[in-house]
């Protein structure tokens, strides 16, 4: 089984035959998964704000997630904030979530016959999903880094390392690393934790620029969480 | 100033403003500079071995380097071997050299005022040319590592960060540096030198399978030269 990292979305290549997680920890991913644990009823994700507005114009019961330079456009229920999720009571809510970072990695995980999302918080339960998976479907893997405007970010790949890191600690037979797998785990080692690192990345620098410092504490926090939202079931795409 | 690396050629992005390294380690960057130590007149890179065989059929007395399957097509005095071009008299003789992963990276470096062959044996030697260049005309620096079929490669990497340490080292003020110049610094000061990592690499293995091996002793040497080939000067593409 190989264990591949795509640092960059258009990396990822042919995901047909592959088990896959999409990874934005600062934010979209961790925002997804706190909605999931808040015990949000199902996620529909939006390419656009505008296409967001439209979807809640049909459906009036639905919470509206989204941002605008960070923060919830006029007329949002919500923006990008886990922290703000983690205050709210979402159970039986549905949530139509604009994240365009986002909807661009998971399109390039379309063909893949298990797309995950990914953080920090569910790292471990991802990965053991991924293995559960793989081994199911003779499948290898592929975890996606969303990066920020084309640009590798360190926070993704700092994440995608500690899934290869809970990965190779448990799986046996071991998997075939390739290289920017081997990469990622290094960058995980080199760290002592993601409460220091993520505010020196640059997506980390921008939530902390527009006064947002307490998202960055609930991204970064390890193994909270044991649900992996998986796309088709409780998050879907718009369009789909 | 800021430093920025690209993992691969396809997130360089606008270089215009930017003074530019490209790399490709194992083998085609160390090759072009193992040639300029032999004293080699000129290099022209051609996109294919039908267009270098082509070059040569209009210029007899130019050499003809290029691989297939990493090894010296059929009528080509040299493949892309730095072991080879290292214990070949070069002085005053022109190459053409077909290198599809080179060409790539060296498209993707297009509006560059500034494009330098890079590699671990100029290392510190790129990195001053690098920071004179962006001193003088108010530029940034872009490193861009050609990976390998469109997958990040680890090799390149490593020598990206050795690159941004040799700069942090001596630069000042220091530059800034974007989450993949960080992260690739990282990768360079994790492992104890090149010489144990790059036969672990998917470039370093290809190499060692195809019998090989003795290039990349050449490719891991640190520091070894003091030549910078520069694009549009001794090195050229073809159709320039």
């Amino acid at each position: 089984m190989e264990l591949h990292v795509a640092f960059l979305p258009a990396e990822a290549g042919d995901c047909r035959g592959r088990a896959v997680a999409v990874i934005d920890v600062i934010r979209a991913t961790t925002s997804l998964l706190v909605m999931a644990e808040r015990g949000c009823d199902g996620v529909v994700i939006a390419p656009t704000l505008e296409a967001a507005r439209a979807f809640r114009a049909g459906h009036p019961d639905v919470l509206l997630a989204g941002e605008q330079g960070g923060r919830a456009p006029q007329g949002f229920d919500f923006g990008n904030s886990p922290a703000a999720f983690a205050r709210a009571d979402l159970a039986g809510r549905r949530v139509v979530f604009a994240t365009t970072n986002g909807t661009r990695a998971l399109h390039f995980a379309r063909g893949a016959p298990v797309v995950l999302i990914a953080c920090l918080r569910n790292r471990s339960a991802a990965a053991r999903v991924l293995m559960d998976e793989a081994a199911r479907g003779g499948l290898d893997i592929t975890l996606i880094c969303s990066g920020r405007e084309g640009r590798f970010g360190l926070d993704d790949a700092y994440t995608a390392g500690a899934i290869v890191d809970a990965i190779l600690r448990t799986a046996s037979p071991a998997p075939v690393l390739t290289d920017a797998a081997a990469a990622a785990r290094v960058l995980f080692e080199a760290y002592p934790d993601a409460g220091t690192l993520l505010p020196t990345t640059w997506a980390g620098r921008n939530v902390i620029e527009i006064g947002l410092e307490a998202d960055l504490a609930v991204c970064a926090e390890l193994d909270r969480s044991v649900v992996v939202p998986r796309i088709g079931e409780r998050v879907r795409l718009l369009n789909e």
